[in-house]
């Protein structure tokens, strides 16, 4: 492999995170650029031209190509790897909790973790404060499933960890910053205890 | 192989569909179990406790093995066959517009389409009205992206239809339903065309 990979990203963020996580895991150098999306930095016509034209980090850039789309990056660094399994029910479960994490945890966890966070409840629009309430009961949802999913099991699909149980943590581990309570989900926090007892783990670099 | 595949499913819903065109395209036989989302038939404590503790369709049923999630059930049926590239990017690529599908395309066009079509704009909630104009305007960003990276190409990605195509078609096809206006997307409708145009293409049940 001589491709160079650089991230481009923003270091708050949870999506960004999933990428570094894998690559630490799996002993990848990773370059990265830096982008503040509070200041609009992916929104410029160089961004959208050069980088991404949906104007969003994280894009993974493989040589001359670039891949938006943080699970689909962990996929790529992560293929043929430990981190992927083989069989083909367990890879399909595990890509299921990567399919739900951007539906039904990620709208609500991180979005209420950006929102309360980054922009502040005070600077939410009507808008956004008329969703409070409704994610906060979706998010306590997902928390919740993966907790019933986690009771009896150390990983989230088979007996080592997978980019499922990456790609769930990062946002969850931060999830008390968007008002959920991590301890009412026990299975939850011992699944993440493990996960940052990985001797390659590395921490998000705002913690 | 002697697995015999069940599909749990509303035949209303577009995530049931790509599962349908996925295995139509394929030669593969599924049957059929239909559950009334609008009467809760997802939600009963049968439904949870032996399909799916999430309460939702579809599920596909693969033996005595369970897997919920619309792409990750797409994806087991098509690993190993030519709607799933090979090569290590476009693998990753393909991905990129399924994660895209589930974040920024469905929860806004489905959704919508939903609402509209099968509850009723007078029967939404306040909290749901006021989510019209933002899924709106987050659905016509998502199918402008779509148009752009259509222009020039026949496909998402590579020179073949793949999962990436079925995936994105399902939601697309009815956006009409939810008030999107999908002739001012011309390189969306000409790729709309040309899946349908496929030889073992099947419509919707409900069309």
């Amino acid at each position: 492999m001589t491709d160079t990979y650089i991230l481009h990203e923003d270091p708050r963020s949870g999506d960004c995170y999933k990428i570094k996580l894998t690559a630490a895991l799996l002993g990848i150098p990773l370059e990265t650029k830096q982008y503040d999306i509070l200041q609009g930095e992916t929104r410029t016509p160089e961004f959208l031209s050069s980088v991404n034209s949906h104007g969003r980090i994280p894009v993974l850039q493989i040589g001359d190509l670039f891949l938006p789309e943080s699970n689909a990056a962990c996929w790529y660094l992560a293929s043929a790897s430990p981190l992927v399994p083989e069989d083909r029910f367990a890879q399909a479960e595990m890509l299921r909790w990567m399919f739900f994490e951007q539906y039904s945890h990620e709208p609500n966890i991180a979005t209420l973790r950006f929102w309360l966070q980054y922009i502040g409840e005070a600077h939410l629009s009507e808008q956004q404060r008329a969703q409070i309430v409704p994610k906060r009961i979706a998010g306590s949802d997902a928390l919740a499933l993966m907790d019933e999913h986690l009771e009896g099991r150390e990983w989230f699909v088979g007996d080592s960890i997978s980019l499922a149980d990456i790609i769930l943590h990062a946002y969850t581990h931060v999830a008390e910053c968007g008002g959920f309570a991590l301890r009412d989900y026990t299975h939850v926090c011992a699944w993440l205890d493990k996960v940052a007892a990985h001797p390659r783990f590395v921490a998000m670099d705002d913690l």
